[in-house]
This record gives structure tokens, sequence and C-alpha cells, in this order.
């Protein structure tokens, strides 16, 4: 009767028990058994993407998006300019919050419906050198699509200008490579991919551009430099940290290693996501992106072509048989989105497939009775 | 064996069990049922202080210092002039961040021993009338000085300057009544004299300043006008809220009322504190403050006059004896700090100052057979 529901979101997400209990402890957070556990996920977090020898990992109270804000009000200086690569909402929120932090921001707006062009920001690179940073989404949640990591930061790298990447529903699923694919950072949270509680974030920062962070920030509370400092020199958060979503995440993050890390944990989401196709194409329900570019992450799903068709019925439809998905982001076409994350498998995704068909087997039912 | 340590810190504190229990749930953000919760939680904010007719509250991601940071920022005009009263280190981290996001700020600075002064304000107001806000710590945590709130909102009032009130040691402990005192915005978090977890704060604001508060904010992220109108409108959060602690904070809510509201809480800790200074008298310790300004939320105590005193040797020693007890934060003078506050009672408290008796006798112990 009191079974959670499902959450198909793309997180929060379903966590795992194991995680939820690791928040029955009180932890305070000026002791060494809390400095202990936040270095133990930053370590953690490092060891995701490899990236013990070229990054620092610098974790931030607050959503993701306090995250993406803090790294470009710590990385691009005051007099820098910031091209966003943009073919969707997270693309365009970046774009917003930059431009309200008072940075110089350019937006190269594409369809939605492609990945971002390597070629094409090569193309702009050159022809405005006063671009100093790119800022780049590696997964759009918005639709799901995939943008060509390893290809635009080649071509950063290749230019000499400075790449952020917000990898928000990518990291700890999709491969990235701190040691192949060079960036100056990179944000991720703790209830996304690693299946942990919303509540933090974290930017990973190399290295080699930290010290020149140094007074970028427009934020004390959003200043990563500052932030990192302090911990080096006390092991403890400059402020408050949530210490329940820290402690979900450190156990968490032992689970996705326990799991086999990230090859594994891809495996299982594509395995979902998998299951999800073959059911929504038995349903006759299309993808909005193209077959092949749809990622085991986030899966837009075109609103069926029928009169009777309305969201808010989908889901709550949907919810009652224990199963929560997510709206469409779209403005020009009626979607809707399932996640195919979080601490759930192929049985689940079926499930979850047979009670949208069921739903919407219910609305066409309905329709012929009006 | 694992009873967990009773933390006599100023937040994070200890929870009840039931509080945290409240977290062993997965909640979609996008979900009617999250959003009742968040509702229920704003309702029962306002109700605290009785403010349901006079302000909006609203929540935000982060620590406490980020909810001050997005009032100053939300609250304070670009072309604002911020006085910052200051008697301690959480004035002198308001005045900062003011300063950093580049509002004009004013720091009128005190001893840390005596509270501000409502008449040195209203002589301060009268010499500069391009002073158009005053920031104000209700009770200041680096030395648990209780500053004159109705006071300084009087003078503010009269002089028609607007007025930000930290209180985030003092909300839900100490009487604040919304009806009796004018206030533009006043900030507290979870985890603090509610007795949730930490990871969000939440900043009341006067309703006929909100609108005039479009558009203040150089952050996306603190703009408190942005993720009101928002939530406003959609019942939602802005961006990813952390919905265990959102869960926990309405649970530490409903105990909170089930106690009997702020004053049987205020009872509460003014007896934890009685038991404390009665037991620090006894062990020949002396408070930082003269006796009558002491409040019931935070003690700062003096060291220990004698050779063989080290405040790390006493922390594990109470540690190993089941209290976490806090650092001094004072520049000038050797103190730490025993917080009483949190889920405890007289009882544990009574524990804790035998604890640090034990404990300080061990160090002169050591001492002599050095």
């Amino acid at each position: 009767m009191d079974r959670d529901n499902i959450l198909l979101t793309p997180g929060p997400l379903t966590t795992t028990l194991r995680t939820k209990l690791a928040m029955l402890k009180d932890w305070g957070s000026w002791d060494a058994d809390f400095n202990a556990l936040s270095a133990e996920v930053c370590a953690g977090l490092l060891d995701v993407i490899h990236a013990m020898d070229s990054h620092v990992v610098v974790p931030l109270q607050g959503s993701g998006t306090f995250s993406v804000e803090a790294a470009v009000a710590t990385i691009v200086p005051r007099g820098g300019h910031l091209l966003v690569l943009d073919n969707g909402a997270y693309c365009k929120r970046m774009g917003k919050l930059a431009t309200l932090m008072g940075r110089r921001t350019t937006i190269a707006s594409r369809a939605e419906d492609e990945p971002v062009s390597a070629a094409a920001l090569e193309r702009q690179l050159r022809d405005d050198p006063s671009i100093t940073h790119v800022g780049f989404i590696h997964c759009e949640t918005g639709t799901g699509v995939l943008n060509p990591l390893a290809e635009v930061a080649e071509v950063c790298e290749r230019l000499g200008r400075g790449l952020i990447v917000d990898a928000m529903s990518s990291f700890a699923a999709l491969p990235i490579d701190a040691r192949e694919v060079r960036f100056d950072a990179l944000i991720a949270a703790s209830g996304k991919c690693l299946e942990g509680v919303p509540g933090m974030g974290f930017v990973f920062i190399r290295k080699q551009v930290l010290a020149g962070c140094e007074g970028n920030s427009h934020s004390l509370a959003m200043d990563l430099h500052d932030q990192h400092s302090y911990m080096q020199r006390t092991g403890q958060w400059r402020f408050t940290p949530p210490t329940h979503v820290v402690a979900a995440l450190a156990e968490a993050l032992r689970q996705f290693a326990e799991e086999g890390g990230q090859p594994a944990r891809l495996t299982r989401y594509q395995g979902n996501c998998d299951t999800l196709l073959q059911g929504l194409q038995a349903l006759g329900l299309q993808t909005f992106l193209e077959p092949e570019l749809v990622t085991p992450i986030i899966v837009t799903v075109m609103a069926p072509d029928h009169a009777g068709y309305d969201f808010k019925r989908l889901y709550a439809s949907a919810k009652s048989q224990g199963f929560l998905l997510y709206p469409g982001k779209l403005t020009e076409v009626e979607t809707f989105r399932v996640g195919c994350i979080g601490a759930i498998g192929q049985k689940e995704m079926q499930q979850a497939v047979d009670a949208i068909g069921r739903a919407l087997q219910g609305l066409v039912a309905e329709r012929r009775l009006a």
C-alpha cells in the first residue's frame, strides 16, 4: 500500500533504501568524521572521470544550477566573453545566468533536435577572438540530445579557449575521461546519475586555471575558488554543508563503485532505455529525437496524435499505477519525458511501459465515451 | 555502541529520529504531492512569526548564508546603500557579501561583547541620508549576543529605511512578531532552531516591498523575486529542490507545533541553558558575555586559565564521551562554544556538563604528569 512511486524523472530520482538510510544520522559539520566523509566524496567524484591529476573538485550547496552559476562566476573573468552553445532549455539558462552576473555573453542557437556542431564552433571562435570561454551542455535534459564533448573540447584546446561543461545529467552514466578531454570546469550534482539525493552540486576545476580564478566571482556564496581554498586549509565546507545529503552521496558513491562504476551504470541505463523504446514502439509512440540521437538518460516522447490526449491525465493515471512521468520542456511540440536513470532496472521500466499503455488506453476510451 | 553523538553546535544540530525518518522517501519535484509539502512548509514558517498578512516567505536551496546573500541581492537595489550593524563574525560576513556583489556598503562596528545600539543607529541614519537599508543580525552566533530587534526596527521604520534581519539562530526560539516589528526581509534556515536538517534557507519579504525587488539581483540562483514569482505561478521551486531536506523540515515543523511552538521551544532551550550555566559555574568556568547578555541559543565560554588547556584535546575527550562541542570564533580571546539548541533537553545537557568536567580534569591531570 505504501510502496513509493517510482520516479521516471531526470533528478530527483529513485534512490536505493541504503542511500536513504545513510541520512538517519546527524553529523557535526566541524567534526573530523564529517571532514573525512567530505574528503571521501571528493576523492570518489574525481575517480569517476579520472581527474585526480588534472583537476580539483569543489562541492557546493544548492541545486545543480547553483553550481553552473558558480562555475561561470569563478572561471570566466569579469572582462571575459562566454559563448554558449545552445540547443535547449539548460543552454539558455546558462546564457541567462552569465548575462545576469554581468559577463559578456553570446548565445549560438541551433535547433533542439540536433547536436551542437564543433565545426560551427571553430568558425565562430576564429571569427571572434574576443571569446574567452565556451559554455557547453553535454546532455541537454530539455530533449535528451547528446552533444559532442570530445570534438568541442578539441576545438577549444586547439584555439586556446576555456571550456565549461554542464554534465549534470550525463556525469557517472556516460563516459567522460579528464585525461583525454580538456575542460576548465565540469559541473554535475548529487541527485542525478550518481543516484544520491538532491541538495548539492560539484564542479571540477582544472588545476592550471584554478589560481587565476581568485577574485572573479561577483558572489560570496558562489565563489568556488574561496570554497576550495577554505576546504584545502580546514577540511571543512565554508558555510553549513547539507550534512545528510553529503552522507547520502557518500553511500551512493560506494554503491556506484560496487556496481562497477560508470560502464556498469551505463549498461543498466541502456537496458532501461531499450525496454522503454521497445515499449513505446509497441504503443505506437515516437521519440522526439531521431533514434540514433536518443541517450539512455531521458527520452522525449511525442504526444500521441489523438484528441483525447492530455498530459495531466496521462500523468495522473501513470501516478495512480505507481510511476511519475515528467512533462515536456519544448515550446513548439507537445511532448512528455521519461527518465531512464535512478535506482531502477528493466523490470521497473517494463512495469512503467505497461502503466503508460494502460493510461493511454484509458484516455482513448474516455474520449470515445464522451 | 552506535548511539549517535549529541551535537552541541549551532546547526547542524541533533534532530529527532522522526525528522530523519521523513527522509526515507523520494519525492518527484514536479509532483503535486511535493508542491503540497512545500506549501505546508511555507505556511508553517509564516505562522512562526505571524507574518501571514504582511509577508511572503521564499525558500531557497543552499546554506543560510546563501539566503542572506539572496536577501541582500533581492532587497537592496543596485544603487542602494547598506549599513551593516556589526558586532561579530556573521555581521562581517553580511558586509562582505554585500560589498562583493557591488552594493555600496558601510560597516558600523562595535565590540563583540555588547549589543548594537539603536540610538547610535539613529544618529548614523540622520547623518547619512544615502543609507537606504540596514543589515542586522538578531543573535550573533559568533558570541551568542542578542541584538535589540524591536528598537532597531522602530528606528528604521521611523526614519524610512529598509531593514534586513539575519535571524538564523534566533528564529523559532526567540519571540519575533511580524505584526509588531517591521522588517523588509528576515532570514533563517532549516537546520537551526526549527530542528530540521541543513540544506535550505528561507527569507520573509514584506509584501509592500516585493514588487519593487524585480531585477535587483545580480544572480539568477539568488533572485528571490524570481523564485517567488515562479512558485506562485507553478507551486514548484524554480530549480531542483532538496526534496528530502524539505520533507524533514515539514516533519520538524509538525513537531514544533505539537511541542507548543516558539514559547515551548524557548522554555526548553532556556532549561538547557540554565543547566549549562550552572554546570559551567560549578566547574569554575566563565561565560564570555555578561550573564544578562547570554541567550539560550549558544554560549561562549572563556577557556580555562591553565597551561594544560587545549581546545582540540577538550573536544576529543568530550567527543569520546558522546558530545560534540563547538570552537570559539573570536580572534582576541581563547573561547569555546556550547549550543543549547537541537532535539535535546536538560538530561542531555547535564550529561554534557559532566563530560566537559571530566575532560577538563583529564587535561589538568595530563599536565601534572607531563
